[in-house]
């Protein structure tokens, strides 16, 4: 797997990627019926750095770092990652999570915090365990997930 | 004391609330050295409905509402508030929360959520527990403090 930094070129891919994710709405604030233009605009937000996973040259997932805070918050990174779903399962965040550590440590970030982990996404609460982060806070009912409607989120640090 | 929204020839009396604060650079994640048109710029974010607070037609204060999140997050409140130095301890940042629980109840948000209280900022961790506001986490280290160096941060929640 190669991850690179974004060219506008990839869009198309990104969009391919963001799409069902945020469509389904279960696991980014991010409203469901999000135009491809804005949602592109949210992903590549001037202060994002914005990265891809190329597997057999095809963008299997993308991920943004930017300094979660200005000023005397400025030292901690935070990070959002999608994977495409017919790459699910198969490493791809993890790989992106790697990269991403990289990343930040090379632009001094010390620290790294996810500020809105769906609690019901298990799956990635789990994965981030497992690479080093705790749960900073829980958010009571602060999602609302659309199957399962009000749902927790966690808020997740580690340091670098 | 009226609190009503702010108008653009607000915009002096606000800047002049907002550099102290700023340049103390002790409670907010805000570069020490922001200028006055990008200090502007943040409090007046696009989705932000900014607020003034006068007393005898001097303006104490000014906040900030926005929802803290969009799609499944955008039932979760978020302000910001700032009191002029020369109002402290008058009762301004109370009778601003007071207003702006009632915005953001008009608005149909159903909880508030402060992102980054600094823990070294103890009067106003006292002040919002004392409004209803419960620590839900605490950020390790998430904050350079000019002073004291690194400190914790919270967030802080309640329903509305």
């Amino acid at each position: 797997m190669l991850i690179r930094q974004s060219e506008s070129r990839d869009d198309d891919a990104i969009w391919r990627i963001l799409e069902p994710t945020f469509r389904a709405g279960e696991t980014y604030p991010i409203p469901r019926d999000i135009s491809r233009t804005d949602a592109l605009a949210y992903w590549r937000l001037p202060d994002h750095t914005v990265f891809v996973a190329e597997d057999a040259d095809r963008i299997v997932g993308t991920y943004y770092l930017r300094a979660n805070n200005r000023g005397g918050g400025a030292h901690v990174a935070n990070c959002g990652y999608v994977v495409a779903p017919e790459a699910s399962g198969r490493g791809v965040a993890r790989a992106m999570f790697s990269h991403s550590l990289e990343q930040a440590r090379l632009r001094n970030f010390t620290a790294m915090q996810f500020n809105f982990v769906i609690a019901s996404n298990e799956r990635a609460v789990r994965l981030w365990q497992s690479l080093g982060f705790d749960i900073a806070g829980r958010l009571p009912g602060a999602f609302w997930h659309p199957r399962l409607g009000m749902v927790d989120a966690f808020v997740m640090t580690r340091t670098l």
